[in-house]
């Protein structure tokens, strides 16, 4: 795993796209913060261009294609946000963004594909079909293939939100970001332990989607459950690349009930004001409720993103 | 009107209150800016403690008060978010808060109170039901009115969230305030045109609670209508005192259908990712839908707070 992504290639992909992108802000509560007994600092990606976090991997992925890359455009499989961010970050530089999404997917998150230009096509919601049919679209096209989160300039990318954390909050003791691929995670987990070596990286996940933690436990990636959750952006599984980062740098993978999703997800609305989509809700939930140890500390929680139907909230 | 609150009393009452407040910040977005077909900056007040405006005149009324005042205490009517802030306002100092409610409150308001040590008595939602119960209190207690808005001192604080939003981006060309009783609307168009006489001010009320849109037509004060409306802030009626500042220094009342305040504050929530109650967006809704000729202008819209049941959202 030598040549994995390191700190610096984070802050060249800082560097990169920092233009593209926004520095979004960090908030507070008192009220959060008693309930939790620490000090809670939360880095509201939800803020972010397309509502997540997913521009980062995207544009720094975009950035690093030739021109000839650029023209023949790009191509990737995703449940949503990635799939909005491409379609943005390649409508950036001009190029076509082929969005494959399972059908099952948020029509709210289409609707931005769609928005952003990308060209979508459904399939069926299994990770076997989205390879497949992303593949026939590169044969078909040549376009360039950027993996949600198997691959380094997308998870150099996403590691530049725990960056910007760092600078804007330089002190913290632990840092949370949900897990699904692990892209976020790793790029987290990277970039925090290379600034500030004792911080304690914890990945989050639904229990009904907890092949995270199942892997690292095993010592080897586990499938997946049914991963039938809420939090709709933590269905996809880990890749090799990105379960080795995991295994070295991340501390503790925390595993939230649907139950427990839906709280997390009531209060941050309720106290912050913000809307947050339930995969932000299942990384602030643990340390709501006093499950990862950090009584006292100052922990610092990526809220990746705000898109959601509201048509169909889990309030009322 | 000569003793009215000028905007040296806005900026007294600033550097009164600036530590017990938060500096909300201004949030921008570009596709709600080609809605629009014009530039907007909203200050969100929702991000205020307890979530609006309110606390700024609560805070800088209590500040006046003398210390044999705070021991007998403040008495005040509200329907919801100037009741929990005057009773947050008295807790910074010790001091105790009767708080006069009417029956139809929201509960997340009453609760709000409750949180803040204030002391509830419910009644008719009247308000003659409300001035009534608050002088038998006054009676009983000896403790000090803080009126919602029939108030220098309140309308004074209301004011400070115009004067920090023109530091915050100097050069409106427009400032769209709710208007309900009238106090942050008298604060914020005096604080406008006194730091920047050429803005236009843009008052903004339900349809159906549109008596100061009448009483400004008429040039006298007209009674409420039933105020059947989702915007339970904008419920209440001009005082003389507010509605000769009104008269004065806005430029134009704007009123909104209840079909307008849930698609505003729906798109507030999309696109900005964040929780606004529905008296915010009726001050969105106007810029939103190009009703006040604001078309390549700057505008600044005044989101008024975040305060509402979850349980009972207008979607879906």
């Amino acid at each position: 795993m030598s040549h994995r992504p390191d700190v610096s290639q984070i802050r060249a992909a800082h560097a990169r796209i920092k233009d593209l992108i926004h520095r979004t802000p960090v908030l507070t509560s008192h009220s959060l913060d008693e309930i939790a007994g620490a000090m809670l600092f939360f880095k509201c990606e939800n803020f972010q261009k397309g509502g997540a976090f997913k521009i980062r991997g995207a544009s720094n992925a975009v950035a690093l294609l030739s021109d000839a890359e650029l023209r023949r455009g790009v191509v990737t499989h995703s449940s949503g946000n990635h799939a909005a961010a491409l379609s943005l970050a390649a409508r950036q530089r001009g190029a076509k963004a082929w969005i494959v999404m399972p059908s099952n997917s948020p029509m709210i998150k289409r609707r931005a594909v769609e928005a952003y230009g990308g060209i979508i096509t459904l399939c069926e919601p299994t990770l076997q079909a989205r390879e497949e049919t992303a593949r026939r679209i590169m044969a078909e096209t040549g376009a360039v293939m950027v993996h949600p989160y198997d691959d380094d300039r997308v998870i150099a990318g996403q590691g530049t939100a725990a960056l910007e954390f760092l600078e804007q909050v330089p002190d913290l003791d632990f840092i949370l970001a949900p897990v699904s691929g692990g892209g976020l995670l790793s790029g987290t987990a990277i970039a925090a332990k290379g600034v500030r070596p004792g911080i304690r990286v914890v990945g989050c996940e639904p229990k009904n989607a907890d092949d995270a933690h199942r892997s690292l436990a095993a010592g080897s990636i586990q499938p997946a459950a049914q991963a039938v959750t809420i939090a709709d952006g933590l269905r996809a599984t880990l890749a090799e690349r990105t379960f080795a980062v995991l295994r070295e740098c991340v501390d503790q993978i925390a595993t939230v009930t649907e139950e427990e999703i839906v709280a997390a997800m009531r209060i941050l609305w309720e106290r912050l004001k913000i809307v947050v989509e339930p995969s932000a809700a299942v990384t602030a939930s643990p340390a709501l409720l006093r499950q990862i140890g950090a009584e006292g500390k100052r922990v610092g929680i990526i809220l990746s993103g705000g898109n959601l139907d509201l048509d169909k909230l889990p309030f009322g």
